[in-house]
């Protein structure tokens, strides 16, 4: 009843002109408000009326279907009337998060059990080949390792030089024209450099590879989720991705290198994985083949993901639950232990470069690129200090819903309005000039003295105006790579820095935050928000100190204490910003956990992560996931959303369906792929009595037809079939597909027939049409399922599930309470 | 080929005579070798064999399977004709670990959809409760940690406080008796106390509830694979175990406590999770019961476990981890945010609890236990010592490896001689009195004397023949509970413990461990291993100091260096002789490094972990698994064995089915109940034309059908059956359900007839029978099935796959190669 209230809704005339975009199945209570009297009505004619295309057989319990039976099917036929016709008046979609976008496609992790694989299992049929297979699959874990740490290691030698160059000269500038009053020359000469290589760097990755932009860690979460990204893990992508942020930080953008880290590696471990490069030319080196299908390549970039993180973050077990956390669907123990392997391996092999590039590299003190762990006391709290740590993350969850906000409105506007390259390429050029201007004009708006040697003896300090041996004390938080600030924020002691300069950074590093994420260029997030939250953390920090000041029971020197609990609020805050901006969780808390190299703090910065979610949560989505929502990528929750246990397989299916006899003229193929955009199609048993309504025998994917049809696997009727074709020739095209284009056939060839038998998937995983949608749901996920037929009582197939079929049930949670909205599937 | 092989090899008369109880399918390069050449001539003629039961219409496929379609099934028949002529013959198989046993059930995951559910669904669909569940779960696993950390602070307070009050009383025996030449007093006193203790302890695992003796993690660990363990979450249990382990400890037996938390910490979970505690004498006390299914009260037990071990350990992250490790296949993002929770609560709570027995509540120091925490200096290890790490990991993994092995010798021994109560408990108590003697001796035979004042400023220190106020330095290794000897190895000044007393303390202990795990009182294995491993590791440090005395680049005093290497060395011993024995990898490298309280040492754990590991998996399986094995439980592994791709479901199904029609009759209902063990029962359509044939309706359960039973929803033939049956009265049997025996039927009742149609489970999972084993494999491992449906073309069902059908195909290493074997499925 209530699904059919919608329907009716939905079908009335005039209700098109109304909210269309969203739709909310259900209210509060889970029936829909009638709109009007008139639609009342209608709710009693939507019974009696035919649904042509389905025909279904219930059986006796019918009586508990009937009432919502097929309406859903034919709900979002009716969806895409509506939206044909709102493109045709020019009205399209303005809500992004709505919405899910065909394109993306799922990964398949089925095996196509067909004869030509038997007989390649039976090749490979002897423990010896299974354990090398195991062998092998432990040295890519290691390969991979080790190349994401080299990788890591350069990057963080580049960008540590170049950037020193690039301040130290700006610092220069700074102090000698301080008293000549010329100050404009700094300022131009920042806004300059900024300006050059932030451009440089954007239309590297706008031109080059547009995948490589942002963090790469929504593509990467949605790509374990198990949807097909096109072009993430390319070369290109890898040559963008790794220069690109190197330019963004030397070009002074409010970014960090640490979600690129994981992207490079998931690249990383993908071409170790394929055993080839694709080279820009077309060309391309080819190694090995044994693992090119997406299960194995899934396995090994949930490796690389975890490499990448363990590099940057010197964080193993946290890069492990990195990836356990977004692909934990699909874990298992073997899996789990070599991604620790190799996240462990990139940790050590990164400790050991960085020391060696230290000049000592069997001390191995320097695990990760980015670290917290030279807090000079012992970090413990009381007991007494976890109220003000609660207060803390309300206040972290409520600025980093504020930051995702932000960004989100800011995403839409870019994809609407900035969408053309050079505008992207000018935007990025923008930010970076504004964030040497400002930095600029705080530093000497504010004029912030201070004589406190800072927490780096390497720092880059600026006098400015400060004479008396002091320095500005901005200059330690600007005259650096975010990084840099970070560290400074939470070591620098306690005097360092004025509550004036914290209150100003911390305004400026948000919006410059909130701009420069999204922009195309190569740029970490996890960084700007560690920093963001470490200086509200050490005003408030201060403040708490203000109000005890010094614990008489402690006969510690007082600044000693001040400094010690500034550095603690400091962190703190930073665990709470980026907890409200991320909400990722138990892999956040442990990645915190391995940086401060300190585990006593573990308690503390868990609770205050969990309360960040939660506040955050209340008011919406992580960044991450907003990101996934904007781009329309259909990923699957861990569970099925509540309330729809009444949906059946087949209310939620595609249908009419495309299918194939087993031996199929040449001609329907062709047009048929042409035609439909449809990945797989179910191969029916060639009945005369009844055409096109057989039993199932089998299944078969548009990538094998097409390569089928590339080889000319095909031939005269009653003549016998050729069938030199192998495995190796469908793998040989893995990942990147022929196009229907590329196929050329001529007319005589079109009458010839194809015999699928050798070919399709015989036993495809199907369910009956009653199977209620939180089976079909545990089905799809548990198994990381593409296709899933629904038949019918006979065993004949009447439609399709696919990933966009059960990812357009979205469950979230508005101010505490459980919502159910069914997104929209849209071409763009 | 090879399969029929095997068959024939089977089936031919002599054979049975031979190697029967382990059949390794596959040799070498997966062909049996053939016995004799007339057995080799008897594979011509197995084709030709009619197989009487099995009727497959194969296609024209058929040629690839049909030389090996339903051996394997037959095999299995065949196997229970030889096993039931063996018994006549009193020949037991002699093999633990090649079998199964028949009585370990699967847990039933998979909600049962049939009209009753869906009526109760609809109570329920509104966003309010969906809300109100969701908070009930997250306050259940806030109630389970801070249960857990109760009991855990409880213990441990107990058991403090006595074991000082028992040593004390020792020591000043022996210290008087020295002088007065009466040394047999402590040491029969000793003995006296040890064997009351214990022989109690015993008594109380052994008649309240033998599931509560050992560690309980393998249990565990079955069970969050899917195993249903008879009484292992009672009341009883949970009585047994804690009380058993208190009893342990104090009776001097060398154990730990750490493995009984996690099993408590299990039950506490179950019991929150159900809403209702039943006690000893059949009544119980019922609180509520949305959450009495096997899923759900799953997921709160992996929160219990992770609690337990958090409790234990001060060990958040690893808990979760440990719990995650065993029940990965099942996981989601969300429960493990719970489990976490819980796990954090836990640890947090014992924090407080402990901190504030020690008389300060708000400085939260001490978060687990047993905590490593105390090391006074720095750990830094340098890249050159990486090799000694490695050494002693092969060490820990052979030395493991020996553990397990001879553990499972005696555990079979056990099984075998030692199987009556009364045994069990005198064998626990002499135990206890060797453990005394044995220390007793040891002590006053080695007399190693020192003036070094231990760690631990509460040890008792007993001077027995020492004088100059020097103490018998095995004395603090002896007089304490196993946790404050593991702290006295790892903490201890270099000097306190000489190499010939640590040379003994490392053999007594060693075999004490092996013979103390396994008997029939609450016991963990954690802390004997990790103190046998400190011991020898201690040895180690001992050795490279003496070879690298000094460093004369640091100038350090050389005690102090000596002090820091000594126990580094231990630690690493520690974690090397705990991996080489349980094999759980990246659970305990989290819970060591956490206990350690500094991240610094993570990397040579983990690789010290990894290489012990693979050290003793060249040899045997680990000590859990091993308990597992030698238990029969059928846990399924994370992944389908490698080279069974070539079996099909038809292969491995139980079959002949017993069925039933959608209206049956109550007397077949009854007797099929009473002569079958089946738990599960397909319902066919009742197709008069062709009776017992008809279409798959449904899955009824055992369980199901004995409630509806007892509850009399049967009618005469014609007339409207009775439907006075709520889903709670199905709940309220869970999970101690009904037997057979206990339901009373007059003759007129048998003659009734029962309609199931509103009860069963409408669409259960089925695969064709032409699905191949991997996949037949992921589909059960993926959802947690408990029974698939075999179908043929036509939709009948053919046969049922079970947990134990995909067990017995158990995939092992041999020296490094990979190894099959197909395990029996015995009754007892």
């Amino acid at each position: 009843m209530r699904i059919s209230a919608v329907w009716d809704f939905l079908s009335s005339p005039c209700s098109e002109m109304l909210e269309l975009v969203q739709i909310t199945i259900l209210d509060e209570d889970f029936h829909v408000t009638p709109v009007s009297e008139e639609e009342h009505e209608l709710n009693n004619r939507v019974p009696s009326r035919p649904t042509p295309e389905l025909k279904f057989e219930l059986d006796d319990e019918g009586d508990t279907l009937s009432n919502h039976n097929s309406i859903t099917a034919l709900l979002s036929s009716k969806f895409r009337d509506i939206q044909k016709r709102l493109k045709q008046y020019g009205i399209e979609s303005p809500r992004f998060r709505k919405r899910l976008v065909s394109k993306w496609e799922s990964l398949n992790y089925d095996v196509c059990e067909n004869v030509l694989y038997i007989k390649e299992q039976e090749k490979y049929k002897s423990k010896k080949w299974v354990t090398l297979r195991w062998l092998s699959k432990w040295l890519v874990m290691f390969s991979i390792g080790i190349m994401t740490a080299l990788l890591a290691a350069t990057i963080h030698f580049v960008v540590e030089k170049l950037a020193h160059l690039k301040f130290d000269l700006i610092k220069h500038y700074f102090d000698d024209c301080a008293k000549n009053n010329c100050l404009y020359q700094p300022a131009l000469m920042w806004m300059g450099i900024n300006l050059v290589i932030t451009v440089a760097g954007a239309a590297l990755v706008t031109f080059l590879q547009p995948m490589a932009a942002g963090s790469g860690i929504p593509y990467i979460k949605s790509y374990l989720n198990g949807v097909k990204i096109p072009g993430l893990l390319t070369f290109r992508a890898f040559v963008a991705k790794t220069l690109g942020v190197v330019m963004s930080i030397l070009g002074g953008l409010a970014c960090g290198k640490e979600g690129p880290m994981a992207h490079s590696g998931s690249i990383i471990a993908a071409g170790l994985g394929r055993g080839r490069i694709n080279f820009c030319n077309g060309k391309s080196i080819s190694f090995y083949s044994a693992f090119r299908n997406d299960h194995e390549i899934r396995d090994f970039m949930a490796g690389g993901a975890a490499s990448g993180v363990s590099s940057a973050f010197g964080a193993p077990i946290g890069g492990t639950l990195f990836s356990l956390e977004e692909a934990a669907s699909f874990w298992n123990q073997d899996l789990t232990w070599r991604v620790f392997f190799s996240s462990m391996v990139a940790c050590f092999a990164t400790n050991f470069l960085i020391s060696a590039i230290n000049g000592d590299p069997t001390k191995l003190t320097d695990p990760g690129l980015v670290r917290f762990n030279a807090f000079k006391f012992d970090l413990k709290f009381d007991l007494i200090e976890i109220p003000v740590f609660i207060f803390m993350a309300v206040i972290g969850g409520l600025s980093g819903a504020l930051f995702v906000v932000m960004n989100y409105k800011l995403t839409v506007f870019r994809k609407r309005y900035l969408n053309k390259n050079w505008i992207k390429i000018i935007e990025a050029g923008l930010v970076a000039m504004v964030s040497a201007a400002v930095a600029f004009g705080l530093m000497v708006g504010i004029n912030d003295c201070t004589d406190k040697a800072p927490f780096d003896s390497h720092a880059v300090t600026a006098a400015v105006y400060c004479t008396d041996k002091k320095h500005n004390s901005l200059s330690t938080l600007f005259l650096t790579t975010p990084e840099g600030c970070l560290k400074a924020l939470l070591h620098d002691p306690f005097e360092s820095h004025g509550p004036v300069s914290l209150v100003a950074f911390v305004l400026i590093f948000f919006l410059l935050g909130v701009w420069t994420y999204g922009l195309s260029v190569s740029s970490g997030v996890f960084i700007p928000s560690l920093a963001i939250g470490a200086a509200w953390g050490r005003l408030v920090g201060i403040g708490v100190a203000h109000l005890m000041p010094e614990n008489p029971n402690l006969g510690v020197n007082s600044s000693l204490i001040k400094q010690l609990d500034v550095g603690k609020f400091a962190l703190i805050g930073a665990a709470c910003q980026l907890g409200g901006i991320l909400r990722t969780t138990i892999s956040l808390t442990v990645i915190i956990v391995e940086c401060t190299d300190d585990i006593s703090f573990g308690l503390p910065i868990m609770i205050v992560l969990m309360i960040s979610k939660w506040v955050g949560d209340f008011i919406t989505t992580g960044l991450y996931d907003m990101n996934v929502e904007v781009m329309g990528i259909p990923t699957l929750p861990f569970e099925c959303p509540p309330l729809c246990d009444d949906l059946r397989a087949s209310d939620v299916m595609s249908h009419p369906l495309a299918t194939f006899k087993t031996k199929e003229k040449v001609e329907n193929i062709y047009r048929m792929l042409k035609e439909e955009t449809f990945c797989g199609f179910p191969v029916i048993e060639d009945d005369p009595m009844a055409p096109g309504k057989g039993k199932l025998k089998g299944l078969i994917l548009r990538n094998q037809l097409l390569v089928l049809l590339k080889k000319k696997i095909f031939c005269p009727e009653g003549q016998v079939p050729p069938r030199n074709i192998t495995i190796k020739d469908f793998r040989d095209f893995y990942p990147v597909y022929l196009k229907v284009s590329e196929i050329d056939l001529s007319d005589e060839e079109k009458s010839y027939v194809m015999d699928l038998k050798p070919y399709y998937n015989p036993s495809p995983y199907t369910v009956e049409q009653k199977f209620s949608l939180p089976r079909v749901f545990n089905l799809f996920r548990g198994l990381g399922l593409r296709h899933l037929i629904v038949t019918d009582e006979k065993n004949m197939p009447m439609g399709m599930v696919t990933r966009k079929d059960l990812a357009k049930f979205r469950v979230g949670s508005k101010r505490g309470l459980v919502k159910i909205e069914q997104l929209k599937i849209e071409d763009k």
